[in-house]
């Protein structure tokens, strides 16, 4: 079961609403990329890299009509797509990535609007499956940091449930234990909107791989008494000099990681890479509605006094000099990265 | 209107109820040292200072009977509730601080059961008294190190509630505020029992003081934004040399504030101090039940997947080297504490 699928016969695209789990296990279907914009921007899906691939079926879902059936007309139509997926979440560099690939293969092609629209979603489904092969490829190379008997602090969730299938972080975490190393994961519960607790609990319940929750605040306590001996986590966007952008809480683990000497490793595709920024501190942090802090659980009532306010920032900037080594379907970097992350996406382009 | 009130009519202590706010105010009624107990360790009453003071009303509710209306079987019933009054929550010191005193007392009175009983009553109710004095002198110290326009981030909860009255780190915040000085506060929530959100907000809500609730993995962010100006959090314990021992979560954001050049305080009665604890690493941490963390509103239904477990460690120690200075009613302490913290007690001792 893919996080993400597409549906030939209806033309439309199910996707797990991340927000109902671990209660339920229900699906939303989308059936224009308005639909799409709209599930990634209230996280029923979620992830980097399941955001980049759903955007690329919504840059799918563009059908030519009577009034914009010109090609001219039908690449404005698929502007204004590409437009609102990438408003749909600012951080995250994969809708950009693959909305800019959806948009150089239409501009490539010279072809009827229904026949650029066909090749768009053949395209989607060649994302979507490649995802899969990606993060099989970072789990096998994150699976080589792991050893028997770790214990690993994990932040979010970086499962099948971030991505199309298999994971990133989480990815590596399976791969070791699939591979018969016993492993312990300790689960960052990640506030505000609680995916740790909720989706990566639910994905290491149904592994059967040995986990208890913790509040974010917690790690430092563990990692001080020398409980831990890694730190893992995704990326939404990784700058050129190895900056990692993840989600809100990296930062504060990784530093308290790095100061008790406990190894920190971000795994990502090669897609998260942003070598247009030099470094994190260029991004624009997406700050969320003030209700995922001030309540609990969404739909329960608040918790706070009347009239309190919220910050609610969802990513942070993790600077590249606590992290021990970044993981790609390419293999293990480590540093200095500026040089090598530079090699790779030039060899990746090309 | 205190956080504790005895009231001499009704032979009862009058407790905030701490886990209805801020939804409702209400109170809960104790007439035996197991009352008072149950109330510490279900933290109906909780604050350092705050448990202390319940815990000397605990002792001094031992009233003789028929049965132990002899000075002997007297102390042993009023050693019995010293132990259980301890054991009621094992980390903060407070606690046993303020029995000893009592146990002392008792220990000198070669009086009738009724006569120390007497004496004790009179004892804890002078230490109540004395908890808002104290905290007075804590909050114009600590208001010292506060400047105008200064935005502050708060850990828990330490104000009024935490105490008797007034407060130690939000008492030093309201103290600036009175003083005229433009303060905004950026409220840790304080997972998994949401002290911040929940207290601190409300305690702040009705002083008029403006501020923002943030997750606890959120205060790295504006640390290294340059938005944050001062750290300012409360102890449960102090060790010899300056180690703090306070709310999970303390250590991950004092660590954060120091590497980005931002003071932290920490603030608190001298009582406070275990000067026979060499390092906070020698402490036992309470770990508290992990329904705290599985079930985010205590009354509510759990938000991780069926078969979760947790790790709820109750506090951590946050190294004296990432304290920029100790807040005491008798003035701030500035490193290197050891031989400051052992003149102070030795002084307060005599």
């Amino acid at each position: 079961m893919r996080t993400i699928e597409w549906d030939q016969d209806q033309k439309l695209l199910r996707i797990i609403d991340q927000r109902k789990l671990p209660v339920s296990l229900e699906f939303i279907t989308c059936k224009s990329w308005q639909d799409i914009a709209s599930a990634i921007s209230t996280m029923a899906v979620r992830g980097a890299p399941a955001i980049g691939v759903a955007a690329a079926f919504g840059m799918a879902m563009v059908y030519p009509s009577i009034l914009i059936n010109d090609q001219k007309r039908y690449k404005m139509e698929l502007k204004k797509a590409a437009d609102g997926l990438i408003a749909s979440r600012p951080t995250a560099v994969n809708i950009t990535w693959a909305v800019a690939q959806m948009v150089d293969l239409a501009k490539n092609l010279n072809q009827s609007p229904e026949n650029i629209q066909a090749a768009l979603l053949l395209k989607a489904q060649q994302m979507a499956d490649s995802d899969v092969e990606i993060n099989k490829w970072i789990g096998l190379n994150g699976a080589n940091l792991i050893e028997n008997g770790d214990t690993i602090i994990h932040h979010c969730n970086t499962g099948s449930l971030a991505t199309v299938d298999w994971g990133t972080a989480l990815g590596a975490i399976r791969t070791a234990h699939e591979q018969g190393k016993q492993v312990h994961v300790l689960v960052d519960e990640t506030r505000p909107r609680l995916q740790g607790a909720r989706l990566t609990a639910w994905e290491l319940e149904q592994l059967k791989i040995p986990y208890e929750i913790i509040t974010d605040n917690a790690a430092g306590y563990f990692l001080r008494r020398g409980d831990v001996q890694k730190v893992m986590f995704g990326a939404d966007r990784v700058a050129a000099n190895g900056d990692v952008i993840n989600k809100i809480g990296s930062y504060m683990l990784a530093l308290a990681a790095h100061q008790n000497k406990v190894p920190v490793y971000s795994l990502f595709p090669v897609s998260t890479v942003d070598i247009n920024i030099e470094t994190g501190d260029s991004v624009t942090i997406e700050e969320r509605d003030s209700t995922e802090v001030l309540n609990l659980q969404f739909d329960h009532a608040d918790i706070v006094p009347k009239g309190a306010r919220a910050r609610n920032p969802a990513f942070d900037i993790t600077p590249h000099e606590y992290l021990s080594a970044l993981v790609t379907e390419y293999g293990i970097i480590e540093p200095p990265y500026k040089n090598k992350l530079a090699g790779l996406i030039n060899q990746v382009s090309r």
